[in-house]
């Protein structure tokens, strides 16, 4: 019977039991370490007008959001992305404030994506904007944060991969190549394929500067550690790059930063990662581990975002996937632990006002605890497997005594 | 310029600043508590099948539901109300189970209101649903942990008014009325207008038998204390309405139980509040408070729900509104306090590694700490109220110094 009613669309789904459990501890903690960082909380509608999100913003493709109209005939849609409505909120309600603004968020995120290989297409995300500095302090605050806030989840084993938007922009600047040829390019530089960039670079060599094609060919190899890279600025002052050097100059300050905060260890560097979102200007980052082939967590440096809503600020963001990192989790076997401890009070009904006492006694002292008195109720739990979901079962039979 | 684009839909908004770190702590503090009951974290998608929320489920109307399409042409819901979805998780994933389900949920739900009074359409719910329990225990234990969460929130002013949707429809069950006449005597009784109501009975005499048109008569009348209606029982008895009269004696066991622990002071009684929602089969109620005309909590037993997904069980459920509560608080001038120790260091370019292990050690001790480094950035930190958000600034000026 009605085995439709039961289902849930493609792409979300029910979260319960252990994993329900361990979901809403693993959001606590890092919600915590955020907060320490000094960020504030702050909460966006679930849904929104639909120019908040529209192509200039640079956030995801609109095929890929959800839409539908408000009675006024409005076009509305479903948050796929926090950043954009972070920085609506920073333009209309921080106008005149001048301090850098610190925001953290906790919610869902909707991306209507083709679904393949079972992607979720309602997300958990926790992250911060860093609005108002365009610092390599900023920058490096934001890599600090992310690698911290996965240690604090538990993991052990993994990297953020650092990247810079501004390197390929910058060479691409020098370059007359049309809007479709830089996103052919972007796409073989992504997936790290020299020979359809050396392909492209032949055919067209007319728009693109012999300098800016000796960088271009490099950059499908541009990745490692900060010392791989050494070579690369000298290279693009004798190419006369100077935005490509630029860029190459932050990140290593970013790196030195990165040092005094102690994890350094955990960032490689790759400049041929150019993001999926248009809205980054400068850092870029993501960060993986073994067990899902997704990014837990993702970020960057979105300079001319917050100026499309009236405040020409400077910001940097990074947000952790909480569905990804707790499959990842749970796949390294370091599901994080709520250290449940639920009590079952099982009571006669001649005990009731001492099964209350008791049950109100061990909340007080901060632990969950379950009252059951009704017979017919508490017989089911003369079996066993019953009582499996607690720690301890305490039986009040008569007045005064507790087995 | 583009001050369309700084709007929100209309009955939604954005919380932010004080607002937003009160409502992040009342979460938490509310969470907390239901946790501490033993219920288990359970999450459900922001979007379902229309079908899980459709007219026979008796939850809100469908002309206040938020629908759009998916891929594939079906019809999708934003979630209106947690209830129906967390029945129909407790019929899919345990089926087998013969154990009272104890779930908590917290998120937002989204109700299509027609928005006079400037009413939300996304409000955030913290609740639980207690299933596969019939008894007056399940129905107290929910009322009592109702008082507890409010009173746990800083509330000290509220009450609880509960109702038996069993009364109302046990007298209905022995006349002949329509559907559409029933509806009408309901807002009749839901506003107390005696008139309305006897006017009502005049008009429907040949429909409604004798004792029956007497107890629907002094309906309006009905709240008050249980020693206030402690005559319906015998009256309801002598008119030999079973239905009716097996309500009432509920509500007398239920209230003999929430006396057990401790909450009578919190309850009152009311006949006549019959509820919006369809689903509800037995107790009902609403807690309110001065601050906000609407009920901050409410809940109420829904024993034909679960069925309708595969799994004929009873069940009772609870959800507080925070953003009302939050409202109410704050109206109250009892808006609960995160206790916000929120430090600035602020430190020269030279000492930027101290600047670091400063903040680091703060985090570590838990408290709240932002570091700024960059002079330009720090500069702006020189005028007072910049520094209104900190509870205190640390200066690091030179190395080994800190003022």
């Amino acid at each position: 019977m009605q085995s439709q009613l039961l289902h849930t669309p493609e792409g979300v789904r029910d979260i319960y039991g252990t994993e329900g459990a361990r979901k809403h501890h693993l959001e606590q903690l890092l919600y915590e370490r955020l907060h320490l960082g000094g960020y504030q909380y702050i909460q966006t509608p679930g849904f929104e007008f639909f120019d908040v999100f529209r192509k200039e913003r640079g956030t995801v493709p609109m095929q890929e959001m959800y839409r539908f109209f408000d009675r006024e005939g409005n076009t509305l849609v479903l948050r796929p992305d926090f950043t954009p409505s972070i920085a609506r909120c920073a333009a209309k309600y921080y106008r005149e404030e001048k301090v850098p603004l610190r925001f953290c968020y906790q919610g869902n995120t909707y991306v209507n994506n083709s679904s393949y290989q079972g992607k979720l297409k309602e997300t958990t995300q926790i992250g911060v904007e860093l609005l108002q500095d365009g610092s390599a302090y900023a920058d490096a605050e934001l890599l600090a944060l992310a690698v911290e806030v996965l240690c604090q989840a538990g993991l052990e084993d993994f990297q953020l991969e650092v990247g810079n938007a501004g390197f390929f922009a910058g060479i691409i600047a020098e370059t007359s190549l049309s809007e479709e040829a830089v996103l052919e390019l972007r796409t073989f530089i992504e997936d790290k394929y020299s020979y359809g960039v050396d392909s492209f670079l032949a055919e067209h060599t007319e728009e693109i500067p012999e300098g800016c094609q000796r960088l271009l060919h490099l950059l499908p190899e541009c990745f490692g550690s900060m010392e791989d890279l050494q070579a690369l600025p000298a290279l693009a002052e004798a190419e006369r790059l100077s935005g490509a050097k630029q860029a190459l100059l932050r990140l290593q300050e970013i790196e030195r930063i990165l040092s005094l905060y102690g994890c350094s260890g955990y960032i490689t560097y790759d400049l041929g990662m150019l993001g999926k979102l248009n809205y980054y200007t400068g850092l870029i980052f993501r960060g993986y581990t073994y067990g899902t082939g997704e990014a837990i967590a993702s970020g960057g440096r979105y300079d001319h975002l917050a100026g499309q809503f009236g405040k020409d600020i400077p910001a940097v963001g990074m947000a952790v996937n909480i569905d990804l990192l707790l499959l990842a989790l749970a796949r390294q076997k370091m599901a994080p632990s709520p250290g449940e401890e639920r009590v079952l009070v099982l009571a006669a009904p001649a005990c009731e006002a001492e099964g209350i006492r008791r049950v109100q006694a061990l909340r007080a002292a901060g632990i969950p605890a379950v009252l059951q008195i009704e017979e017919e109720k508490a017989a089911v739990f003369q079996d066993e497997t019953a009582c499996r979901e607690f720690a301890r079962v305490e039986r009040i039979v008569k007045g005064g005594g507790s087995e």
